[in-house]
């Protein structure tokens, strides 16, 4: 079983359960909100080809450098994904939350870093340059696409289960295409790619599918009502709780670097989301409220 | 040549080179001030006392952890350190500030994170519980005598040569008093200390009494200019820098893990030193600056 068959299962499935949302929803009273012009509909395949260019990218990269080099230098996206979040999405980061976002990457890549004895030990800065800039490219293009979703999804408020419908059609007929394709460079010798989609799948199988499934499904909804920052955010914590439980589920060793990850990531959290005024104290100006105004203007009043 | 000896060669210095400076002083006008009552002069022993006491807890600690252990247990003194100078010192600090500090330790410990591949690789946390208790008492003893030199240098402006003549003169008289104890356990085999103050030195020896020296008087200096903070930050940019040079100098192997503790080690520079409004973005009302209060009851006055 071919990893683009299990994408192909994975967009079938969020299309038919976003396809069964959106059906419900226009059961009810008020009708989902659906924009169906070209205009609006054309834009929804740009995620899928960012995705489709990012695949190769990936691929290209690790001609490169090895599995963990590559993941370490995936750490990167985080920090792209905040730069092209202010410059697409023309939010604003204060320089705290800036600061934030390149903790957040260092705390990750920090519970990364390679424990004493481990068996593959090459050096990180050992790889060709090519390796490096494909890496870097790789980041950004996963950043754009998480960027570009976010924009679609925030564009109007259509029906999430609409833009979902949308988002997966056209993520479902470029991995058709590619399975095609697939099957033409192959000379149709297994058959053509529709005889071989269940080949190989088990329980297992289909639970993966339904929780990459539930996660895709999450994810849209966190780039509608929330941001990319929440989602890498998310991610991120997602990743430190994965390796904390594998500590007791599965014996792996606690190392001194995931407990430093995890404090530079929580301090990084704090940063981000913590008002300024729980972080810092403010200076005098700042407590200028309502009153102090007032009691100034009669100041004013009697000296003049 | 034993380590007593050293560090008593490193008073004498001490003690005769802040005379020369205060003999020097003395001849200037205004002569320096300089407070001689009991009362006063009676606190100078007690950094001594303390650091007597923290040599005796390190060679403890040392005889359950190994050395790596205890030198990544050392970067708890950042944080003991913060919380002595809030307690003793009555200085305030910001969640923020209080952030940066444990960035800093973090920070520190992630650059002497063991590496891949390296001799010595025991788990950090295959020790008994006695020596990590140790580690911390350690590392409180530590900050506790930086944090009362701060207090005794901040007291009063005395001059500061005249303070550390007093701090030098009872370091020297506690390094004599072990020495001569030395001497008598040892049965005064090799004769008593003062004829073997100088066997086995070099002019590296001496170079390396001159560098510890000058340290001993610009960390005088910043107790009563700067404080133990800054003093905190300096020590661990030095050890970074140092670690950067053994690179160039030494073809000490760059490792992933110094340069993701350089970054941590900026940022929280930044987040400490940082004025609050380069840092966050300052809700409206607190822009409310002179200019504004004008217009505010320019307002008032047409209203009313």
């Amino acid at each position: 079983m071919g990893n683009t068959n299990m994408t192909m299962q994975l967009s079938l499935f969020l299309l038919k359960f976003s396809s069964f949302l959106l059906w419900r929803e226009c059961q009810g009273v008020p009708p989902p909100k659906m924009t169906t012009e070209w205009r609006s509909v054309r834009l929804y395949p740009i995620p899928s080809i960012i995705y489709l260019i990012h695949n190769n990218v990936q691929f290209a990269t690790l001609t490169y450098v090895d599995t963990s080099t590559y993941q370490i230098m995936g750490n990167l996206k985080i920090v792209t994904t905040g730069i092209l979040f202010r410059l697409f999405l023309k939010k604003k980061l204060s320089n705290l939350q800036w600061m934030a976002i390149v903790l957040l990457a260092v705390g990750t890549t920090t519970s990364q870093v390679k424990g004493c004895g481990e068996a593959s030990c090459d050096s990180l800065f050992s790889f060709p340059i090519q390796g490096y800039m494909l890496g870097i490219l790789s980041a950004c293009l996963s950043a754009l696409a998480g960027v570009y979703t976010e924009f679609l999804m925030k564009k109007n408020n259509d029906s999430l289960y609409w833009q979902n419908v949308q988002l997966y059609t056209f993520g479902a007929i470029f991995n058709m295409a590619r399975l095609v394709l697939d099957d033409f460079r192959g000379g149709f010798e297994k058959g053509p790619w529709w005889q071989r989609l269940l080949n190989g799948y088990s329980i297992t199988t289909w639970l993966v599918v339904l929780n990459l499934g539930s996660t895709g499904l999450l994810v849209s909804w966190l780039m509608k009502y929330a941001d990319n920052i929440v989602k890498v955010y998310s991610t991120s914590m997602a990743m430190l709780l994965t390796m904390v439980l594998s500590i007791f589920l599965f014996t792996f060793k606690p190392t001194l670097q995931l407990f430093l990850g995890i404090i530079i990531c929580m301090l990084s959290l704090h940063m981000y989301f913590a008002p300024a005024s729980m972080l810092v104290d403010l200076p005098l100006t700042a407590k200028a409220t309502p009153e102090n105004l007032v009691e100034v203007s009669v100041d004013r009043r009697t000296d003049s």
